[in-house]
């Protein structure tokens, strides 16, 4: 067994005058003499007042940045400022050494695309090690919530036979080999040959499978990657990401909205109450670099003020009808400043759109309501025809500031009738589905989910402002390293 | 909003004489008289007693096993045997009909065989209901053992191009298509124009990307999915399956065996103390099982007193070494029982001999340690050679009674150059692991870590004895269905 105290602890500590052991990482060596030590438990480092002249130059030469070492000392109140407690160090020891002239994290600032390229050591950086403790209680979060409330997490399949959502490109998973691919008769690949029997991919969604739970267990919601084989290089688009999808039996459009709501103001809650140092630090860090900006570009609140915000007001809900209406009358639309201008009811909304309903108009989060049919999915309940003949679907859209889609859901179609309609008119064949419709069939009832892009809701809460640097490893066109 | 209440707490409710809506499914209707209506939310059903002669024939009819239906009704205290409370209907809607005639649940005893091939709908059984509540139960454990314990949950990728670990056959991830594949002048597949710029495959384990977090963060863990394309066909083998994999720098083995073992503990007692009417179900349900086999291969111990047993007892930890000296001088290898017999030290051990071990020897779980290094990953650390010169690496696998090898891990080869000789030795590429390489050139320290396979923790403690029972909708060799 390895001795130690965890620096989190240690900086908590009021018992002093105690002998400790700390290991981690070197951060910083000032003057022969202050080690500022990390172990990544939290942010802070603790410092290490090093005897000089009781230790030898050989050990003195190796604490470079970088370095894993171990300390054994006296824990003592500081008389420094910036931290309360500090160890005398009475034996160190080099567990690994970081040669200065090649270890790439040297103390100075590096920019996030530099660090992008070194993801795998990036995590050693604050600004890392506070994204990823925050997407860590984000993620537990989301669990309490659930769990709290006595849904069921359900691990739909990653590799599916299904390729009908219609939610995007998909990537396939197979073992048969490009050089000797298995043909039918007509030339054609012979799938039967292939691991699983048939074609197969990489899930976009697990909701079509977590209905099949729900109408069975009642409230259930998956966590997990899905995947978008699109060729999208943004900041707001992954090929793996995670996904959070709740789905609820006997609820409408209205529970599904509420739960949505509740959910968002649950973890950002959490954030703040359990990430104070973290979000300080983040709140700072953004402040910085939007110092970079032309005042226009700047935010009206700070980080903490803007998550701070979304717990203290109520997400504006509204129809698209009337959210079209808004914008027809919008001054950029007015004035042609948007590209894409909106003139008809119909029109899908671009991310201008929703980026002026939801930072202009409204100035906070934005549930959208009941879409055009034509825009949106096949499992999404109908509406009645509106005095116009026009039809809706029961779906929702949640916009948040500087993110654009948080959430979508919609109540789903339980009406066997309409959903085979649907399918029909969408080239969606039944037997694929033959599953899907047989919660219909047997004992159906209203229901609803959403789907909650996980990296979105991280971005959000860490103010960091590409997707890339709140995920570990981000997967994207020609891009799988590590 | 749908106004309902839960079963779950309607069950609880001792605020009687009032009236409730409750939503759910009907098992069974007895005498034109009691309906058991259960939404999920709970394995027990609600007794709704029925209105017979002021309820109309055509809804009467309709009250099929399988139906969903909405119940208005007085909450009583209950006369009848085997419940507290039951509901006298004053309403009831049917909100999706169940044809008698096609609803394949009909209450009776069905195969698990069957219900396999009736995935989507087997969760609306009691077994199924208790299974998944466990499964969810157990996961929300793991999450809530190491957040307390200060640790960093970290998605690792699911799509890597690393194929160096060894530990599998592999899925390819690829959008290239088979019937015009880019090659190159050699003729051979060119993977530049795949979607990730490279060949690319489903991962096998996160560890290796969890050693890059921890080497950093000090204390991390992933729970995600990993993938295995071999052509198993057993009861313990799944081609996509949920693993949890810790990682700690400042650890060793002895820290790491504690580490799993109060893991195990933790998320079991979790089971036991959150899923009591499960349990019970399920202990009954394995005992009625087992009834159907002979003597010699019952167990001595039920379902509930095996998980307390586990609880109340020291896993046995030893190594490979002795074990080798046990299972030689055991009567199963001096009668020539074992299919593989035990004669020299260096063997990799057969299921036989871990059974033997696990629940004749010790009849209770086992940490053997220190396997031959020829056996074993290259990432494991090397110990001393014993004095007969044999290399033996510092690895540990849990073995637990009717499963096998519930965990598999070890202290990490932290010293770059045994790490070299070990990667030149086995033939894999220092390139293309250079970023796990890093971890040992900058600062690097002790660590160490495991696997646990999720669904053997699932299959354990459920007393389910195929694996494909216990995840929602299994992938194996020739199946991807749902």
């Amino acid at each position: 067994m390895i001795k130690r105290e965890k620096v989190v602890n240690i900086l908590q500590s009021t018992v002093f005058n105690r002998e400790i052991t700390v290991l981690g990482w070197v951060k910083t060596f000032r003057n022969n003499q202050f080690i500022a030590l990390n172990d990544g438990s939290c942010m802070s480092n603790i410092q290490i007042v090093v005897d000089f002249a009781n230790t030898s130059e050989d050990i003195l030469k190796k604490i470079t940045t970088g370095a894993a070492i171990s300390i054994t000392g006296q824990l003592v109140e500081s008389l420094g400022k910036g931290q309360s407690v500090e160890v005398k160090a009475t034996a160190i020891e080099i567990l690994g050494e970081s040669d200065a002239e090649k270890f790439p994290l040297q103390p100075k600032k590096h920019s996030l695309e530099f660090l992008r390229e070194i993801a795998h050591l990036r995590f050693r950086t604050q600004t890392f090690n506070a994204v990823f403790k925050i997407r860590h209680k984000l993620a537990f979060a989301v669990h309490q919530f659930f769990n709290d409330k006595g849904f069921v997490y359900l691990h739909t399949p990653i590799i599916t036979a299904s390729d009908a959502e219609g939610a995007g490109e998909m990537f396939r998973v197979t073992t048969l080999d490009f050089d000797a691919t298995p043909r039918n008769e007509d030339n054609s690949i012979n799938y039967k040959e292939d691991f699983f029997g048939r074609s197969a991919n990489l899930t976009v969604s697990g909701q079509l499978e977590a209905e099949l739970g729900a109408m069975a267990l009642g409230e259930v919601y998956t966590f997990g990657p899905t995947f978008r084989a699109e060729n999208s290089n943004t900041t707001r688009h992954l090929a793996e990401f995670w996904m959070i999808e709740p789905e609820v039996a006997f609820a409408d459009l209205e529970d599904n909205m509420n739960l949505a709501e509740d959910l968002l103001k649950y973890v950002i809650k959490y954030a703040i109450n359990h990430c104070p140092e973290e979000l300080a630090f983040l709140t700072n860090r953004l402040a910085e670099e939007e110092k970079n900006k032309p005042q226009a570009e700047r935010s009206d609140l700070d980080l903490m003020a803007k998550l701070q915000f979304c717990l203290d007001n109520n997400f504006e809900r509204l129809t698209y009808t009337e959210a079209i209406e808004i914008l027809k009358r919008s001054k950029p639309n007015q004035k042609k400043q948007f590209k894409y201008l909106i003139d008809e009811w119909g029109a899908d909304l671009q991310s201008e759109h929703e980026r002026y309903l939801v930072e202009k108009h409204f100035k906070k989060p934005v549930i959208l309501t009941d879409y055009p049919a034509d825009i949106k999915s096949f499992y999404m309940r109908m509406n009645e025809p509106d005095e116009q003949g026009r039809k809706t679907v029961r779906a929702m859209d949640i916009l948040f500031p500087g993110i654009g889609e948080m959430v979508g859901g919609s109540q789903r179609e339980e009406r066997l009738d309409y959903l085979k309609t649907r399918m029909g008119e969408m080239h969606i064949p039944e037997d694929e589905l033959y599953w899907y419709l047989d919660t219909r069939k047997f004992g159906t009832a209203p229901h609803a989910g959403f789907g909650l892009g996980f990296e979105r809701l991280v971005l959000f809460v860490t103010g960091m402002t590409n997707i890339r640097d709140v995920i570990p490893f981000p997967r994207f066109p020609k891009n799988a390293e590590f």
